[in-house]
């Protein structure tokens, strides 16, 4: 069975399953094995870290019990706290993999910019205090596309087997005080979101010419790019699977006017 | 002094100092005093309740201590909690009052209709599980606009001393999954505005047509029109006042893309 979640990363120490339970799989997991009769593990398209949101995750899990497919949506999201739902059930194949099957995933990253920290959506938006320089971001982010090792924006605590990453998507956009960063590949490093828009701003703030992120690029050091980002403003926002598998598309982000 | 506020209504128990200290204002007269050196208490436009949220919340106070305009800004903001900001501070002369000098309020109710509640925005905009008809509600909504009694969609706590308010927006829009509700008058009632979200709900749903609204004015009776709406999804997003008073022109909504 696999289902698509989302849920508000606050709410959580991250994704993955903790031993004092705080994951958020930890909570869909003690919901379904409720509804399953059963224990349950799930695996994950993405794990995502403490603060990251996300309005698309994929799972998938093992379960014999036979259930309306209302059962493992509003039955299981009755068992859920709100910051965690359930918004699709589909049955698939013993061997779709939500990981393993993933071919691309799409992130979103809305950062406010504004010299006033942001209240209502605190914690729901990252925030820079001065202006950015869009078309220079936007210049460093085309030299991101197409396979590279981007170890220069690799987490030490990273476990993905290689560094070499393909990206198709780095398109950066200015909505009002907010810059919207969307990112899809077929993998992401560990925090690499986080340190691309981290270099990124670094870029539009006039410390680095948008030449610098090429340079990151080809020295491949984590301790030459810039610092990770918060996590705040971050959603996984789709993941995309071969359409044999029929999974429902959908990928959306934060946007109330999307 | 004046200041504009930004807060997440969800921290708070409303807007309302509180024996316990748990209205935002009690949260600013705190930050307030630290500044001024001397107990402050503050006036507020528009006395939010608890889950609702202010974009554009206008205060005055009295102090006669002279400190640089950012030491209001950025030096309260440092005594403040992330979920309550200052957004700009300005002097004004001693006759003006946040509440009486304020001429309209304007607020914005963001609705998400999707059959799964919200995750990552429960809290931040109401949600209604069936669809609703846009058309059906614009045209009930039209019937609210101009001087009327709004005794139908007044809370028994009410304290105005007139149920006659003048209406001059009612707008109601479709972005996606969220229906948007702008409304502007010279003052609300208590609860007013989740009252009349509440019935218009109730003519897009098809329990009422759009003239029962014009019934519901004419009646005046609080127990004929349709349950208060939830707060979350609820904005203070402007408060205009007349030009002489110098004050910012500031006026903004939820909207990550306006």
């Amino acid at each position: 069975m696999a289902l698509g979640l989302e849920y508000d990363g606050r709410a959580f120490c991250g994704w993955q399953s903790q031993p004092g339970g705080c994951g958020a799989q930890d909570a869909l997991e003690l919901a379904l094995a409720r509804m399953a009769g059963h224990p349950v593990r799930v695996s994950a398209a993405g794990r995502t870290d403490a603060g990251v949101h996300a309005m698309s995750q994929v799972v998938h899990f093992d379960t014999a019990t036979i259930r309306p497919q209302s059962a493992w949506v509003r039955g299981v999201n009755a068992f859920l706290p709100a910051s965690l739902r359930v918004q699709w059930a589909q049955a698939v194949d013993a061997d779709f993999h939500a990981r393993f099957s993933a071919e691309r995933r799409s992130y979103q990253y809305w950062l406010q910019v504004s010299s006033v920290a942001p209240a209502v959506l605190a914690g729901k938006v990252g925030w820079y205090h001065r202006s950015l320089d869009i078309d220079a971001m936007r210049a460093a982010a085309a030299m991101l596309l197409g396979e590279h090792d981007f170890s220069a924006f690799r987490a030490a605590e990273c476990q993905a087997k290689s560094p070499i990453k393909t990206l198709y998507q780095a398109d950066i956009r200015q909505h009002g005080d907010f810059v919207l960063f969307e990112f899809r590949a077929n993998a992401f490093l560990h925090h690499m979101v986080r340190n691309l828009v981290g270099s990124l701003v670094y870029v539009g703030n006039g410390n680095f010419p948008p030449s610098w992120m090429g340079e990151l690029l080809l020295q491949r050091d984590r301790k030459r790019a810039a610092p990770t980002f918060m996590p705040d403003g971050l959603y996984l926002t789709g993941v995309h699977y071969d359409p044999r598998w029929g999974l429902p598309v959908c990928s959306h982000g934060l946007s109330l006017l999307e």
